[in-house]
């Protein structure tokens, strides 16, 4: 290698580069940059070395399991969290907010196979989310694979009248983001039935929302949007694996039958809670700061990714604070969100509340990516936000974090508004969340501690930095 | 938050740090930045989507499986390989050199039990690499517990004759980068046995090296030094579980027996091979550049993190320079070497054979720290040469890969000499690696295929930049 430094005189340079790295650095720096940096160290220790979350998470998981809205599983989500907050002593205060959710039960396990001649292959299947029952023998029809939406107008209702549309656009592997790739995908999924249906299929298959080829079928939700109910036709999602046999088998024969039977039911909607822990701020008790997780999961799995992990490393959040002797300045409120999967009413509920009481929130911070290593957070908020945001990463250094952009923040907290509010999306490494995400894979077994602990550190120290800070 | 921004005058500032960064940025600049993201971007692509390094690790794993120096599996190892370089079609040549090693084998499976009073209680141990065996019977003793070798200096020969000595100083949790969690306790297992013998200990057995608690032991090498060989005294790993278990019930009985039995042997060193595939440089075939990981494993579990991952990324860095048609200006070879776990000697033979043909080597870069996501590199080189390694980190930034800093790079280049040579480590994240280390947990399903490929991809982008800008 030349010697690059002495070519470009950056020997003069760097200590210039370096200094207005210092003057960007003033406001941490002039309030104490030393006392943040020991204040991390005391965070990341704590979530290291005396951590609940893996504690909690094994009693969610594994005393729990799945608990989709309204089940009686949900129902047990809610008393142990709220219990287990209120035992911790970390909050002023522990209550439940009621909400009503949607029940949408699976019913039976459901079947599938492909009838190509009379050579009849079981493939892995599952109804999705919202999704009406086939008629109770079954479903059999012939199927159309198609990538996209777009593709169904181009195709219309001659070809489709009485098919099965097979949606198959995988996701693209070559984001190194894998939540891009599956937004790339997961139209199919939310609106493949109801956009079919609008062309008189009968039914839709869609290829499963998972980069790996495997054979688990990925639950997920669906919606009819404003299609009359009688129109309302069954979905499911195939495993990739699956999903590549059909469009092998469909190209040697495209006149092959599929044949489905789910019995999934939507009964009224059913009371339950967002669960909420309260430390009032000491200082400026009127300015909320709020960090959350969802309560449920789908039915499939236990759910620990999806969001058991967002739970506990949220109630992670508050147990840290009070290890380390933390008073916050500004009220936190640890917030465990109901019905982030198949209706967001929590996050609505959460929001109408605040509204109603006029309260005002300056921080909301959720974790939906699962319990992998930390990476950064996605910011939702003014440019100077960001610009502040993107500051603080000197002292998250350290901890090798290091991605602080603009983006979207999460789902339950995307309905909060207050005037100046920041909201920020956790983001952990990526690669693995969607080898479990919705699916029976997603266990307490694919969690690894340490990853889960450090991103509940990395959480808090990001609430820490806007107590510290804001307003 | 307050407008920062406008308070700091940062409006002015950001455009005078931003002509200062393009400044530094120059020599990529002006060698075409937009060649190198361009090509960045099909290297990341072809690693994604077209990769052979997965299904290279799925037959090293699973139809080869362990493969310890000296074993038949090691020998396989080496032939598949090299039929696997030559069938590939990305080398101009494909050798073995000759290297001897030494051969240890386990023998018999271990058996361990902790007597207390009248109660037998069995723990997982393994044998510690390049260990003796204990007397054919076993070996049964008191036990004395300590957290450093310091501690048997002030113990002495009184407390520890005839003792079994447990080392039991766990790896510290509050470090990120685990590897410093290792580096601060694996002198317990290197040398443990060596220093208790002194003090007329008849065995010691070793904490197992991971920050999980578990039922797994995990194995590495360990070494007597200048002890005289009928002063060697067996040395065995015990699971964490199994550690916990004894020190426990040592403070309710200080008088407890240990019981050992294990039967491994030392055998002549046996001839075996590194396996090297070249591709000769179009411009500066003289200089070397060398990419590797080490095809040999211990022998429990089937080595796929360790270091079947490092062989793969290496072989795949040709393909995907193969793949996307990069002629590498510099002679690029892939070096997988044979004995790193208990003797580096593929590693001192790869450099005794550079320094008698007087090659030059302008580059080295190992992979042995598993297979998971990438978060970067090490490097040990000159000054210069770092500055240039972190010029290079905003190509990398996209592909979320940030860590560019001093540090060892490996053990198998740590022998290689040349002048101005740099080496790098590559680094993926670290947290789940001690999980499965030289443990029966090491083994083909721990491993994401596209973490094993992202990180085959940041290895294949760093040999670009440097054939690119080197010399």
């Amino acid at each position: 290698m030349p010697d690059i430094r002495v070519h470009l005189g950056l020997k003069f340079q760097i200590p210039m580069k370096k200094f207005l790295l210092l003057m960007l650095m003033f406001p941490l720096l002039s309030t104490a940059q030393t006392d943040h940096e020991s204040t991390f160290r005391k965070i990341y220790d704590s979530a290291l070395t005396q951590s609940k979350c893996y504690a909690w998470l094994d009693d969610l998981s594994n005393k729990i399991g799945a608990r989709l809205s309204g089940s009686e599983n949900a129902e047990k989500a809610v008393l142990y969290t709220k219990t287990q907050m209120e035992q911790s002593g970390c909050f002023d205060k522990v209550w439940l907010q009621e909400v009503m959710v949607p029940k949408w039960v699976r019913g039976e396990k459901e079947t599938a196979f492909i009838r190509d001649g009379k050579k009849k292959t079981a493939v892995p299947i599952c109804a999705l989310g919202s999704s009406v029952a086939t008629p109770k023998v079954g479903l059999e029809a012939e199927v159309v694979e198609v990538h996209s939406i777009a593709e169904l107008e181009t195709l219309g209702t001659q070809r489709l009248k009485g098919k099965i549309v097979f949606f198959n656009r995988p996701m693209d592997p070559k984001h190194v983001d894998t939540f891009t790739s599956y937004g790339g995908c997961v139209d199919q999924r939310g609106k493949g039935a109801r956009e079919a249906a609008k062309f008189g299929a009968v039914g839709v298959i869609v290829r499963s929302m998972t980069l790996r080829l495997d054979d688990y079928p990925h639950a997920g939700n669906m919606g009819y949007g404003d299609l009359p109910r009688d129109q309302y036709i069954p979905a499911a999602a195939i495993s990739t694996n699956g999903a590549e046999l059909l469009s092998k088998t469909l190209k040697a024969n495209p006149k092959l039958r599929f044949f489905f039977k789910q019995s999934c039911e939507t009964f009224p909607d059913v009371l339950s809670y967002n669960v909420i822990g309260e430390i009032t701020g000491s200082t400026h008790p009127q300015n909320i700061m709020v960090v959350g997780g969802h309560l449920d999961s789908w039915d499939i799995g236990d759910g620990s990714h999806d969001d058991g992990a967002g739970v506990v490393q949220s109630m992670e959040v508050a147990h840290i604070f009070k290890n380390i002797g933390y008073q916050p300045q500004n009220t936190l409120r640890v917030v465990l969100f109901m019905n982030e999967e198949n209706g967001g009413r929590g996050g609505d509920q959460y929001q109408a509340e605040a509204a109603r009481k006029k309260e005002h929130h300056i921080f909301a911070l959720e974790s939906d990516c699962g319990g992998f290593s930390p990476r950064g957070f996605t910011f939702d908020g003014s440019a100077a936000q960001l610009e502040w945001a993107k500051q603080t990463q000197s002292l998250f250094e350290p901890y090798l974090v290091h991605v602080f952009k603009k983006g979207y923040a999460g789902v339950d907290i995307a309905p909060l508004k207050s005037p100046n509010l920041l909201k920020a999306g956790f983001r952990p490494d990526t690669q693995r969340y969607f080898d479990h995400h919705h699916a029976a894979t997603d266990t307490f077994a694919a969690v690894n501690k340490r990853e889960l602990e450090l991103g509940a550190a990395t959480m808090a120290a990001l609430v820490y930095l806007v107590d510290q800070q804001g307003q």
